[in-house]
């Protein structure tokens, strides 16, 4: 961490406001927090830790993160993270998901149809080069396209120099740029997976709840020309984990968190972003529940989907009730404040112009005014909300590339950048099974919900349901599509604008009848809010770098981050929590709800208990700074070991979204003993999965 | 049917927009279909049979309908109808709805803590002396109250005069009003209920689906003074049931319908109100849900009201995908065009003044447009969706009792009519237990909702969270509240205005402090949206009476109707329906689906399989016009015996709200023989049961 002078007197005076000496913050990895772990924790952060943990942590495309735990490609995330991939191997009458797999063998792992992972290998600040593109007097269309096209030649430049995947990252809302270059592969295995019911023992019951028992792990291998993935820089996995009070790390890639958003941008998230969000999961959510009750089959098609939609629902949940809480809006309020004293007093320090608020606070707020008018339809029509099912993104994109591909990388929309084409059509010509009964489901939901937030009169609804109800009209939709078949995807982007226009196919239909107000809809998002915003917040970043320094972490990004913490429990109305749980605890909690579903355990772990050490920790907490997104993130010691691999937060930190604390917010992991030691009694199959862990 | 002259030369000339030839209608008991019954099925509808029915039929004051079935109070009606009853009677540690209940002898049976039950004794038509009281160049507030204060007057003398409970009913929107006189029973006890395995297999997910295989039935008993109620008029039960294209009967209590609504209105449904209703039951059940799976007993707890909010959710979705059926409202156009044709003719053959469709049709219209302003605050504050828990109705009812029992009886709000206190005070005394941590779910989802609705911002939001977010308003209410006890209710009530003012009951704190805001939204409701669209309605139904006579029924309004039907099967996508299913039917179900929930049978009824006919028909449909209230009706042959007990319709009568259909709609009932070959056969304990339903 690089202290700013300024800042560094303000806390010399007492004056620091930020919680620069908590575990706050998602660091970036040129830029980690070593002074602070050296003062707080005595603990020497060095080049080689920090390289290795850089060079060893997986981000998967489906979501999620995890880290390799051998030298030759294995890795290890989250069971739940692995869903989607464990859902799409499984035939016709198996079910993977529910019922585990391991591959005795490396001939019996299993490829991933669609699973990208990366790995970073090197991060360069490209912020002057963005931001010299945008030149003053631009209008804010202009200035958007001028950065759109800069970053993408950057990023393609940066792919032909170096082979790797290049991707220009905007941090601090538009504080910064910097260039991330990752090694990718596509070539992915399922090596193992425990059943689901000890994956998510208690399910989406005790998702976001602690104390826990879960053994929310799946391993998977990285494989290059046929071959396990040469990674020599992994992760030892540690046979004791965590101690209480251990000081220990998270490597990862938190999704999103929004604690730089100015106060008027978060009372637009409670009052409308997160309504409508709500609104339209707990829609989804109803659809898929009645559908997976039809049948063990319907079930098994809809689990992933059904899990990521109740998780989404606990986790927008927890973010509006931290909203609606007044001393958090009031926390925000102070901080704000404080913050704008500062930059008065550091203006007058410094003898520069006051500073602009009107044109930063103020224009930030106006936007949203702007936002609202708008914000449904753009999320219903661009986003694609309006159409819950992959079936309508393959479309889209079909539609797009014909007429995004014809013009010059630098010209097309972000997403048909030549540098990020190859991950694009893995996604798209993925042969992963789509079941036309569930997607007619789910359409019928969104299409509903459409017609629910603009009415049934407004003329791009009737455009969409093209005269019938919405359950016809998705009926129609999914009967008549062709999309189910990648090879009629690649036909449709190989064959361009003729073979789009000559296409009959409702789906492409559609998604070209729409495409103009859509994109119409993202113009506008990107002209009146997204540019806009992103200079206010490049002037506010600024600010803050001249009077707290780089003592605050950008916000989350999907990208890689280092965080800390502690090991501890805590405590809920007077009942404190142990800092870890043991198998003992899952056996005890299932009795006692009589194993019912999700509290039911598998047949395995019933039969085997007797083997099992009970004492055996099994999750355990800490108070380093998780989102969503560091699903799967290896949690390390100071030795740069394995101790954990961190599965979900505790509901207290749901709103760590807008602010940090550790009073009782905490992350849930693994703990790597639990691995170990189930692999050991209960998986015999494994035996070379567990040797390959434990071989020193 | 009394036919006008107009529209029986309309009816010769061929000009028949209405559907008279069909089995619509839910006919006023003293406006039968007489003469169409006996045109199109030549059966002549005696006034015996229809006293009969009149007073065997039985209105639940917990929303559904059943019917005597012997001479000493015993009554049939649908277990999911009692099952708010049998809840309530489950002691801690038992659970009734679950398991069933048989009383092998009378003692045995259980007084239900706070069912009522209503057996229309007589009818009155009262539209001239309401309408007098309404003079003209009132304004719409006045005329409001001249109509509540007549209307309430009415039904205190009739009450003075009989001893009966009396209501007058709105029909037609205001067309007409009629006084209804009921024998009253709030003494009903529990003789028998099947395990809603059985009761409801297949649960939400069959539910308004056919093939159905379900013992939809509870018999529960009516009692005077101690004693089994004297009941000489009841429906004989059916040892045969009804043959494939009979014509059947069915008396119940229609909920609501919206089929005489103008078009306008009805966008307004289809975009404002469902959308509206829609959402907040998405968030009640996702809450439900939730809480429901975290242990067998929360199950226990919330299975009522998940099961009503999933009921609704469905019910609401099948509206909304009529009112989005270009179709449908297509249909609704052209009869609303035809209706304003043939006024026209009307005034013109009769020489009278031109139609005001302006101060109508263009009235209902601009209505539609004020209600939008305030429907959801009206809504959330005034019927109280911001508070979902009976805990906060009771809290209102003790509130406002203080202020309106002072007054005289007619210028109260209509609920606090001297006419209906009896009925109000049993439910508000009822020892019925309440469970904490359930209603503090349901009122953290619903506040939440209220939040989400209105913005963080709104000074009533803000009133009502006191300072806190929803979940921890919600806790403090719940946890400071003395409403759980019956007693303390009473206090309240009784000590009046002084004992609320002193009261520190948080929960009597809110209903107060929001009291003032919610009367103005009723009265803003009242005056701008309710008594304006009675009076152009009350113009509607004149001309609707001068061109179509009385061969229209009015909207439902949740009083006693008579509809009728065929027994007959239907096609769905090319596969042919049977108008039965029978016992075997079930079993097969419930194994392909390897008896999971909610397709697991009773033990009972597996291990009672093999004595089973299982030929028996278990359900049937017919053509009969029903929807939600018509749950527990008695169907009726020709002979006026009972031979189903109705309990659901299918999806395709989900439209039934806003136009009649028999193509595929159907209601749905439990067969005669099954209740008496599931008794005889699997349920000896039942013997005396049986006795009384078969002894000649």
């Amino acid at each position: 961490m690089r202290w700013h002078p300024f800042v560094v007197m303000l806390l010399g005076l007492g004056g620091a406001a930020m919680t620069a000496r908590s575990d706050e913050g998602m660091w970036l990895l040129n830029d980690p927090p070593r002074q602070h772990l050296k003062d707080k924790y005595q603990f020497e952060l060095t080049d080689a830790w920090l390289r290795n943990a850089m060079l060893a942590s997986v981000r998967l495309n489906s979501g999620g993160s995890g880290g390799f735990v051998s030298p030759e490609g294995l890795l290890v995330t989250n069971h739940h993270v692995a869903a989607d991939s464990i859902q799409k191997l499984s035939k016709p009458g198996e079910d993977l998901l529910r019922d585990g797999f391991c591959a005795r063998t490396r001939d019996q792992e299993l490829k991933c149809p669609d699973l990208e992972i990366n790995v970073l290998q090197e991060i360069l600040d490209v912020t002057k080069e963005v931001n010299a593109a945008v030149r003053p007097g631009m209008s804010p269309a202009e200035a958007f396209a001028a950065r759109r096209a800069v970053m993408s030649t950057i990023e393609q430049k940066s792919l032909k120099a170096t082979g790797l995947r290049s991707d220009v990252v905007t941090l601090y809302n538009g504080g910064a740029y910097h260039l991330y270059r990752y090694k990718k592969y596509t070539d992915v295995r399922l090596v193992f997976a425990p059943e689901r019911a000890i994956a998510s023992f208690g399910g989406d019951v005790d998702n976001f709840e602690y104390p826990r028992m879960n053994l929310d792990v799946a391993f998977l291998r990285a494989y290059e020309h046929g071959q396990p993935a040469k990674t020599p820089h992994y992760f030892r996995w540690s046979e004791t984990g965590p101690a209480e009070g251990e000081l220990v790390f998270v490597t990862g890639h938190p999704g999103t968190t929004q604690r730089l958003e100015t106060l008027a941008r978060l009372k637009h998230r409670r009052d409308y972003t997160l309504p409508y969000t709500l609104a339209r999961i707990r829609t989804l959510e109803a659809a898929l529940h009645q559908y997976s009750q039809q049948s063990p089959e319907n079930a098994r098609q809809a689990a992933t989907d059904l899990h990521s939609v109740a998780n989404a629902r606990k986790a927008f949940s927890g973010q509006l009730q931290g909203l609606l809480d007044p001393q958090i809006l009031e926390q925000k309020r102070q901080q704000e404040e404080e913050f704008r004293k500062r930059v008065v007093e550091y203006a007058k320090a410094t003898g520069s112009p006051p500073p602009d608020f009107e044109g930063t606070f103020g224009r930030i707020e106006k936007i949203q005014h702007l936002l609202r008018e708008f914000e449904k339809p753009y999320y219903l029509f661009e986003t694609g909300h309006a159409f819950f099912s992959p079936l309508f993104n393959i479309a889209r994109h079909c539609v797009r590339m014909a007429d995004e591909l014809p013009k010059k990388s630098a010209e097309r929309l972000r997403e048909y950048r030549d540098s990020h084409l190859d991950s694009l059509k893995f996604q798209l010509y993925s042969p992963a099974p789509l079941f036309p009964e569930l997607e007619r489901a789910k359409l019928t939901a969104s299409l509903t919900f459409l017609a629910e937030m603009l009415g049934g009169e407004h003329p791009l609804v009737q455009k969409v349901l093209a005269g019938k109800n919405p359950a016809a009209r998705a009926q129609e939709l999914v009967s008549g599509t062709k999309l189910f078949d990648p090879a009629e995807r690649r036909r449709l982007v190989e064959g361009g604008k003729d073979a789009i226009n000559a296409s009959r196919d409702p789906m492409i239909r559609l998604a070209q009848a729409i495409d103009a107000e859509a994109r119409q809809l993202r113009s506008r998002y990107e002209n009146d809010v997204e540019e806009p915003e992103r200079q206010a917040y490049a002037t506010l970043a600024e600010w803050r770098f001249q009077v707290y320094g780089q003592s605050v972490a950008p916000d989350a990004t999907f990208t890689l981050r280092l965080a800390f913490g502690t090991v501890r429990g805590y405590e809920v109305d007077g009942t404190k929590l142990p800092f870890h749980t043991t198998f003992a605890d899952a056996f005890e909690k299932s009795a006692k709800l009589n194993g019912q579903e999700p509290f039911a355990l598998p047949r395995r772990w019933l039969e085997g208990q007797s083997q099992l050490d009970l004492k055996t920790p099994f999750n355990f907490v800490s108070t380093a700074d998780t989102i969503g997104g560091n699903s799967g993130s290896p949690v390390l010691n100071r030795a740069g070991e394995l101790v954990g691999v961190n599965f979900d937060r505790n509901r207290h930190g749901l709103v760590r979204n807008f602010v940090y604390t550790d009073v009782q917010a905490r992350h849930i992991a693994v703990h790597s003993q639990a691995v170990l030691e189930a692999l050991r009694k209960l998986y015999p199959e494994a035996a070379a999965l567990f040797a390959e862990l434990t071989r020193k």
